[in-house]
């Protein structure tokens, strides 16, 4: 059904696998700091216009592959689709973020979710599929779902949040409804990553972007356990092809001990994390050892390009030489940034960055041990 | 000059000396969610009208201790006051954040900065010394002030900051204008603190509210080491008694290795860390043994009375039972939130927290070892 892949890279750093180059891709690769992904959305009237329409996902998608030699496609789509499936009314106001319609914040409208129909996120298996097809096996694509915790988080605030006030209210004052929220976001986030991998997602990706707010303890039991609980449902493999399965908290690097206990293949990490530190701590061997992603802060590509060169470099010489031995798995980076790329981003400097980690990467491998 | 102190709990903490109790007291504790904080701000007309005047500040500072037995008074003023000395023009307008006039965003306004005249702060420093006058002796008085990133932050971005674009974009652009104006904060800040401590200060505290965000290499870079500038230049003592230093790095939790070898007496920690790990890691032994503050997440006061009192007490069971030999230092907790108090917060609840920290760590203290 789909042509075969002419880049395994990123694939085969997701499993640990030796590579001849440190593959990149960056989180909201498909954005606005693209005119091209302006002019679709203007065509296209509003964002869920755009996330809802299969031609306008696909072609915003394969935008940055376009100018830039990345090693992975992301489906354009927003992590709230799933509670909006739910019936919460997602909608986005300009120059706000999301906001759902009907928040969940109280006993009765927490009795009211269940795991959604997946026909209603149709739009979105519809994507995954003729994104695939449109990539024509360039590099893989990556499906994804926001995590059981952060879809909480919007789904009780209504909105982003500078203090998640109401959703720790929950957590505090009724943890039973909070469990039982969780517990139906895991199972339907589950779902509609494993009906994104049948459309043709190649790996599968949950954006906990909001675990970095909880405290010590409150993390692993009401977003880390959620986590683990969307992995164990998930499909280890489609049409005899592995899927690798990559989890990003936000905020998360003082949990690694915890998170390197995850069934899954990657831990993202954002800028805050020391990639020596955390390579010696999940990634290097052992039953639980993972590929990591990451971590480049943003913000690093408002600098020049001798500066953004050298900042990159530092993050790949940071994680060190990856494992070269093509006969067994070892240590393995996917270069990204620490967290979405900014709006503002010179997209010349985008060039810049993805240049210098295949560059050096390469260097990095050629050099004698 | 100043009334003998009653309550030194606090001060034999911060100095990691045994003590009856674990001493409490709330970052933001003379705030927004007293109904008399709010009337007194009415009657003030303005933030700033409030900061500025003695008598307002003495009024709003001894508040919170009319209604709950803290340990510990801190000054009631802005992070802000030492960039407004400066000549940025700070204001604040009604339901958003503080404002400067003129944001330091390019070489010409950097190269203006110096170190202001602490004339400019003297309401600042009236302020203390009708505090500590006031206070007559019931706790000790904290003075505190933002640290030299955080004061950077604010003043390169005019305003508080979702992404930290513009500072950060200095930072990795012009690292050297970067580094000329934390220079300049550093020694700000001590003169500013130094000067505290000389109106009646009997601690002083610096907030590093930002240098989370920070890349790490980075926060180590353009924060700790400014920060620690600031320490090297303080009074450690004034007329004979031990002046302690806090230091509180918001989201500074993974770099508690970093933050253990600061020349200060205790570290403040948010709510992601975990207490007994850092008290392993930094509070028990050694040369550089810390006390340490916190770190109860601020949204814990809008559960119910019981779910409170057990929460502070995981966060006491989970630092343990403290040091209690008289005769030499050891491992020292001091209550307290791991961020200011929310403006939302029932005030009753605040009560019941203070209630359990004393009598629950008065029995931890009891227990046979």
């Amino acid at each position: 059904m789909f042509a075969p892949l002419q880049n395994d890279t990123f694939l085969r750093a997701c499993l640990r696998q030796a590579t001849d180059h440190t593959p990149v891709w960056l989180m909201r690769q498909a954005g606005r700091y693209l005119p091209e992904y302006k002019a679709t959305r203007a065509r296209a009237g509003s964002f869920m216009g755009l996330a809802t329409n299969t031609d306008y996902a696909t072609e915003v998608t394969l935008q940055p592959l376009e100018r830039y030699p990345l090693d992975a496609a992301i489906l354009f789509s927003d992590i709230l689709t799933v509670p909006d499936a739910m019936g919460l009314g997602l909608s986005f106001q300009l120059g706000e973020g999301p906001r759902f319609a009907t928040p969940v914040r109280d006993e009765a409208a927490v009795n009211r979710l269940e795991v959604p129909d997946m026909a209603k996120l149709r739009y979105v298996f519809d994507a995954v599929t003729s994104i695939r097809k449109a990539l024509n096996g360039r590099v893989p694509l990556i499906g994804f779902s926001g995590s059981p915790w952060t879809l909480a988080c919007y789904m009780v605030e209504g909105a982003g949040s500078d203090d998640y006030r109401l959703v720790k209210t929950m957590l505090y004052q009724r943890p039973d409804l909070m469990h039982k929220m969780l517990a139906i976001n895991a199972d339907s986030v589950a779902a509609y990553l494993n009906a994104q991998i049948e459309a043709g997602a190649q790996a599968a990706m949950i954006f906990d972007s909001w675990g970095g707010v909880l405290a010590d303890a409150a993390f692993q039991e009401f977003s880390l356990a959620y986590t683990q609980r969307v992995l164990a449902q998930l499909k280890r493999e489609h049409e005899g092809v592995v899927i690798p399965r990559l989890v990003f908290t936000k905020g998360g690097g003082l949990w690694l001990d915890a998170m390197g206990q995850l069934d899954c293949e990657v831990l993202g990490l954002d800028w805050t994390v020391n990639l020596a530190r955390a390579r010696a701590q999940v990634g290097e061997q052992g039953p639980n050892a993972k590929a990591l992603q990451g971590n480049l802060d943003p913000n690093v590509l408002f600098a020049n390009p001798a500066q953004i060169e050298a900042e990159a470099i530092k993050v790949l010489d940071s994680f060190g030489r990856p494992h070269t031995d093509r006969s067994t798995p070892g240590a393995s980076h996917i270069f990204n940034l620490g967290h979405g790329i900014s709006q503002h981003t010179p997209p010349e400097n985008v060039e810049v960055l993805v240049r210098a980690v295949h560059a050096h990467s390469r260097k990095m491998r050629s050099v004698a041990v």
